[in-house]
């Protein structure tokens, strides 16, 4: 079962290449500082890899309805920045050492730093989206960023609670993940003039998206093919945060116990997490995952297909549907 | 000698008490969430009191023009919310426990939620600016976000070194400081049609007081009346911050070996700040402190004599001027 093909995240790349190099460009020229080390700190980041997801949805979408992306290039790239700000204090909050295989910015600065730089990339976001002179992705994207510290707040008060209601869960995902991705699509067709009747159906295809990306983001910390591939797994189960996986098992009462007593303890050991991964593992938690995914995943579908036939499409379409 | 005068800020607040009342109550209405926390939070600094110098500068700087403030108070309400958001990741960084004679946020609630929710402020902010529709006020208040990110990095790398020279002081004072306060009256200006050749006369304005304002700021932490009034005195010092006392001292070759001893160290005792404070008295730093403020004084009154004369450009004025 798999949600969120790499493989066709690579073909639109592929596909797009052009536009996400002037992403990568117009990203690079905004993110420059006089002051040394706000450009080595944020260069860091944006330089480091990582899927471009967001950036490439925005493009994506906004390829749905025209030959030339124009300021779509603008806001994927302020799409990109506000997520490597939020990336930069997430890590300083999960005193995070290690992402994209690389140091964290605050291993190799300091928490201070990452603070600081995090605010400059918000900034700087806000006037790569001011270039495009379009008032309504303004709201749109200001909005989203709202949402997403709400969410990451929301996390912080509600996801160490075993007894998390599905509701909540589902608030904090929609908060701190899909807004972004809602968002990044929405602002892709808004920024080319799609048609007014269509907005609401890119967002909901984003929004959607999102939740489906975190659901599956939340099952690879637990898996095994991870763990096998060299990613780091058990970064969730080591901060205690309480993901989908905790979630549904801890529906059974006779797992409950065994949860509450790792959740209740201020740290998790590595021999405990592999305890736990079995547990899951043995109970098919994980697969229980992928089927909650997948209402979403078809309403995202659902959305994608009132957008014009094409390449983009059935690319956009392969990239979450179930294999 | 005095600059920066508290009873023509009052005065000001008093002559325009209807507009900055509704100033806080924009803020108020924008800065809801339904996120407890998150409110909590943002409440607890935005309602701790405080001078609301800057969101008065937007007001009074409309009120140079027009009679009714129009999307000024959301501007002023902007710049009060990205003002707020900085406070908020300052006291994280410098471990501020006590800020206006209340515990700070991150006393209260720790350091992850004033993190979170000064990001949350950055983008109330954002939100606050998008309402008034003006594309060229949105490029000053982001430009200018942006610079105060830049400064206190700047500060957080040059501000520990006592060879600091002169230059580097106001670069870092121009930008964590002045560049919001420029900002702030230049788009009260801009949004009630301010005839354009006095923009940047406006922006200078701000700017020169800006320098002084922090210039005062830096003398305040050393001075015995701030001492007496009840107010924290030694922050600066026992941060290892070289402010310009600091500098101005540091100037005689005599004196400089005891200031190297003190800020080589980690952290310096209260009776070190005493030490440090008495030595500025015996050898009248303060008052060079005046003196070296005062051109930025003088640039800042010619800048505003070229606005159209009236009560709020007289107590303007009187806000700056040394008596």
């Amino acid at each position: 079962m798999s949600i969120i093909s790499n493989e066709a995240i690579a073909r639109l790349h592929h596909h797009l290449a052009d536009d996400m190099q002037r992403v990568n460009q117009v990203t690079l020229n905004h993110i420059q500082s006089k002051v040394e080390l706000v450009q080595k700190v944020a260069q860091h980041l944006l330089c480091s890899g990582g899927k471009r997801l967001r950036p490439l949805l925005t493009i994506a979408c906004s390829r749905l309805f025209e030959d030339q992306p124009g300021y779509a290039v603008h806001l994927a790239a302020a799409v990109e920045v506000i997520h490597s700000a939020t990336l930069l204090h997430d890590d300083v909050i999960d005193e995070s050492d290690l992402r994209r295989g690389q140091p964290t910015a605050n291993v190799l600065w300091g928490n201070v730093p990452s603070i600081l730089v995090g605010d400059f990339l918000f900034s700087k976001a806000f006037q790569l989206m001011i270039e495009a002179k379009n008032q309504r992705v303004l709201e749109v994207l200001s909005q989203a960023s709202t949402r997403i510290t709400e969410g990451e707040v929301l996390q912080l008060t509600l996801s160490s609670d075993l007894n998390l209601s599905f509701d909540h869960y589902l608030e904090i995902v929609g908060a701190k993940t899909a807004s972004l991705f809602a968002a990044a699509c929405q602002v892709g067709g808004m920024i080319v003039n799609m048609p007014a009747e269509l907005e609401d159906d890119l967002y909901q295809f984003g929004y959607n998206l999102g939740i489906a990306f975190q659901i599956v983001d939340d099952i690879l910390d637990y898996s095994l093919s991870r763990e096998q591939s060299g990613k780091p797994v058990g970064n969730d189960f080591c901060e205690g945060k309480v993901t989908l996986p905790v979630l549904l098992i801890c529906q059974s009462p006779e797992f409950l116990p065994a949860w509450e007593e790792w959740f209740n303890k201020p740290t998790r050991s590595q021999d405990e997490f592999k305890t736990a991964q079995k547990l899951l593992l043995e109970n098919e938690t994980l697969e229980k995952c992928y089927e909650y995914a997948q209402p979403f995943v078809d309403q995202a579908i659902q959305h994608l297909l009132k957008m014009p036939a094409g390449f983009v499409r059935d690319s956009l379409g392969c990239l979450i549907q179930t294999e």
